[in-house]
C-alpha cells in the first residue's frame, strides 16, 4: 500500500513502541492536537494529584504540607525525574522560576566562569525572549551581544573576548536542529563556553548533555515535558563547573539550611544552589505530573518516535500538499519534533484547521507549525489533519479566517 | 465580664464585622490555625477553580486557553485585584515570579534610577533572603550592602552614596513593625529611594504605597493574600517612575507585543515591563481565587481586626501565661498581625500545641510566632489557643516535643 494512506498509519500506530504512552494522557476525543510543542496534554494523572494538593495538602493541611506532603522536596524530586531525560545527573539540574530567570542566571555564571571575556554570541533567529534575557544580563556585566545570521557563522566570530556561545537546538519556527555538539566543540576550542536552549527538544528528542559536552543548558516544563502552562523551568550546569559555581541571584531555596534564617548566603550543595524564591507548589505539581508520565521513556525511544512522525508527515505533506513549503529539514538528524510549512496564508490556514479541530500554530510572518510530540501524537492523526489541511485549502477556507486573532504561546 | 474570657471573645467574634469573611476559606473542623503569616488558608473557591483550569482549560481546550480563558490577562488581573489592597492603582502593579526574583529586579531599578549611587542600607533583621537578594545584585553593580542593627540607625548612615534604603515593614520574627513613612522621608531627603518588602503586611494591615510615599515594594502572594503555597508574588513601582523605567531582567510577558516575536525588546506601558517569563498558571490561579476571596474588603477594616485581635491575644498571654516573653510591641500602631513571644523552649512549645492542633511557627532561634489573620482567625480561637498553651507549659509537653523536626516557611 502508498506510504501516504491511513492504512499504513494505521499500522505504524499498531507496531509503534510508544503507543500506549497515549493513554497517560488527557486528549478530547476528536481533537488533533499538533500543539505540544507550545502547551503539551495535561496527565491523566494531573486532574486527581491537583485537587489532592489543592484540597487535602493546602485546604486541610496547610502549612505543615512542606513536610508532610514534601513540598520542600518537590524541586529535587523534579530534578532527579528529569535528569535521564537531558542525560544528566540528578545533581546537576535545579527545577526553578521560569525558563527566562534560568537563563539569566547562566548567563552570569558563564560570565564569572570566564573572567575577562565579556562577550556573548548568539544566533539572531533564537527563540527572541532569550535575546531580550542576553542583552538584559549583558547591560549589567558591560559585555556586548553578538548576533550571528546562523549556526555556520558562529565558529567564525569566537575570538578571545567571547565567554559564551548560547544556543537553541531546536529552531522554534522551522524546526531546524543545530548539531549542537560541534558548536560545543569549536566553543571550546576559543576558550569559550556553550549553553543550550533544549525548551524544544527535552522530552522530544536524544537529548545528552554529557555527550554534547555542553556546560550549560535550560529548559521549560510545560511543551514536551507535560507540565502545565507556565509550569516551573530547569536549568542544567554541568558537574565540571559545581566546584567554581557561585549563585548569581542568590535567594532562600538555594541556602544550604533555609530555615537557618542566616543573615549569610551558604550555597546549598551543587546546582541546587541556583534555586530562588518559594516554588509555585501547585505549577510545580503539575510538572511532577508530568515528569512521572514520561516514567520509563527513554530519549531514545522518544527520538526514534519522532523522527518517524516526522518523516511521515513530511511524506504526507508532500504527496496532498504540494503548494505548501516545508521549511523543516528533510534530514532527520538536522530538524526537531516538529514540522513547518511556508506559506503567504499561514495564519489563516492555521484558523481555518483550528476550526475543524485540527490545532496546530501560526508563527511570524508565514510559518504554520505543527509539533508532533512522541508522547500523544499517531501516526493517523497526521492522515486526519492532512485531509483537513487538504480540504481548507481547497475550498479557500484560510482566506476568510486569515484575520481571525492571532494565538498561542511557543 | 473578664476581658479574657471565652464569653467575651464570643462577643468579639459577634460584633465582627468581618467574622463572615472567614466562611470564604477552607478551615479543618477543630484546627486552631494561627499560621496564616507563613501559608494562608485556601479560599473554598479554590478546589473547583483550579479543577477546571486542569481538567477543562488544560486538559481539553488545551493551548486555547490562553486566549478563551484569559490565561494572558491573568497576571494584569491579579494586578487590578491587588492594587487596593496596596493603596496604588492598577498599573503601578505587576504580578509575576518569587518576591526574591522582583526584589532583584527593583534593586536594579532602584540603583539604576541613582546613577552615581552605589549602595544599599537594610536592616540586618531583614527577611534573610531579602539580605542574600540584595547582596547578588551589589556583586553586580559593584556597590555596597550597609546593615545596620535596627530602623532607629537608618537615618544616620544614610549619604550621597546611598542609592536606596530597603525595609521589612513587619519583622518576620517579633512583629514589630516599623515607621516606613518617616524612613521613607528620611531616604528622600537624602536623595535616595525607598523600598518596602510588605510580605508581612499586605491583606492583613492598612498599607497604603501612596501615603507612605514609597517608591518601590514588593509583596508575596502566599500568607495574607491566600494565593496558595509559592504563589507568585509582585512588584510595585510609584508612577513618578514610570517613564523612567527599564526592565532589568527583560523577557517576553513584559514585551509590549510579546508575540510579533521581535528580535528587540519593546517593553510594555508602565510596570508591566517588569514581568517576565511564561507566568506558572496553576500557581497563578490560586492567587486569583486568593484576592477574590478579599474581594470588597479594605486595608482599613483589616487593620481594624488585625489591631483587635492581636491586642486580645496579648491580652490573654499577659492573664495566662505570664512566664512567656511577648516581644511584640504592645503599641498597635508598631505592630503587624502576628504575636511573638520568646521562651527558651520556644521550639519545643510550638511543636506541642501543633500537636493539640494549634498551628503557629518558631522562628530560630527562641521565637513562637503566632499569625492572626484578620480574615480567618476568630476571636475565640485565641482562648482555644491561649488554654492548649497554658496545658502544655503546665505538663511540660514542650520539653518531650523540643527535639522534633523543625517545620513551617515563613
Amino acid at each position: 500500500m502508498a506510504v501516504t494512506t491511513r492504512e499504513h498509519a494505521l499500522a505504524l500506530d499498531a507496531a509503534d513502541p510508544l503507543a500506549p504512552l497515549r493513554g497517560r494522557f488527557q486528549l478530547p476525543e476528536g481533537l488533533v492536537y499538533l500543539d505540544g510543542n507550545s502547551l503539551g496534554a495535561a496527565p491523566r494523572a494531573a486532574a486527581d494529584r491537583i485537587a489532592r494538593t489543592v484540597t487535602h495538602e493546602w485546604g486541610d493541611r496547610l502549612i505543615r504540607s512542606w513536610n508532610e506532603a514534601g513540598w520542600f522536596t518537590a524541586p529535587a524530586r523534579a530534578a532527579a525525574a528529569l535528569a535521564p531525560l537531558l542525560g544528566a545527573d540528578a545533581d546537576e539540574v535545579v527545577v526553578a522560576d521560569s525558563t527566562s530567570v534560568n537563563l539569566a542566571k547562566l548567563l552570569h555564571v558563564a560570565l564569572s566562569l570566564r573572567p575577562g571575556r565579556t562577550d556573548v554570541v548568539m544566533e539572531r533567529g533564537s527563540f527572541p525572549t532569550d535575546l531580550y534575557v542576553a542583552r538584559g544580563v549583558l547591560v549589567l556585566r558591560g559585555g556586548r551581544l553578538r548576533l550571528v545570521d546562523g549556526p555556520d557563522d558562529l565558529p567564525g566570530v569566537l575570538d578571545e573576548q567571547v565567554a559564551l556561545v548560547a544556543v537553541t537546538e531546536v529552531d522554534f519556527r522551522t524546526g531546524a536542529r543545530w548539531d549542537v555538539g560541534a558548536l560545543t566543540a569549536a566553543a571550546h576550542t576559543a576558550g569559550a563556553l556553550a549553553l543550550v536552549d533544549l525548551c524544544h527538544s527535552t522530552g522530544a528528542l536524544d537529548v545528552d548533555v554529557h555527550a554534547l559536552d555542553v556546560d550549560l543548558a535550560v529548559g521549560c516544563g510545560y511543551k514536551y515535558l507535560h507540565g502545565g502552562p507556565g509550569a516551573p523551568a530547569h536549568a542544567y550546569v554541568a558537574r565540571r563547573h559545581h566546584a567554581a559555581l557561585t549563585a548569581p541571584m542568590p535567594a532562600w531555596f538555594g541556602h544550604a539550611e533555609p530555615f537557618a534564617m542566616s543573615t549569610d548566603f551558604t550555597p546549598a550543595p551543587g546546582v541546587a544552589r541556583l534555586a530562588g524564591g518559594t516554588p509555585p507548589v501547585l505549577s510545580l505539581t503539575g510538572l511532577l505530573c508530568g515528569l512521572e508520565s514520561l516514567d520509563g521513556v527513554t530519549p531514545g525511544q522518544l527520538q526514534a518516535k519522532a523522527t518517524a512522525l516526522t518523516a511521515f508527515f513530511v511524506a504526507l505533506l508532500d504527496a496532498h500538499c504540494p503548494e505548501l513549503t516545508v521549511v523543516t529539514p528533510r534530514d532527520a538528524a538536522r530538524r526537531g519534533a516538529h514540522v513547518s510549512v511556508a506559506h503567504p496564508d499561514a495564519h489563516g490556514i492555521v484558523q481555518a484547521l483550528i476550526a475543524r479541530d485540527v490545532i496546530g500554530d501560526f508563527r511570524d510572518p508565514d510559518i504554520a507549525r505543527f509539533g508532533l510530540a512522541p508522547t500523544t501524537t499517531r501516526f493517523v492523526d497526521l492522515v486526519t489533519a492532512v485531509q483537513h489541511l487538504r480540504a481548507v485549502l481547497d475550498a479557500g477556507e484560510h482566506d476568510e479566517a486569515r484575520f481571525t486573532a492571532r494565538s498561542a504561546v511557543t
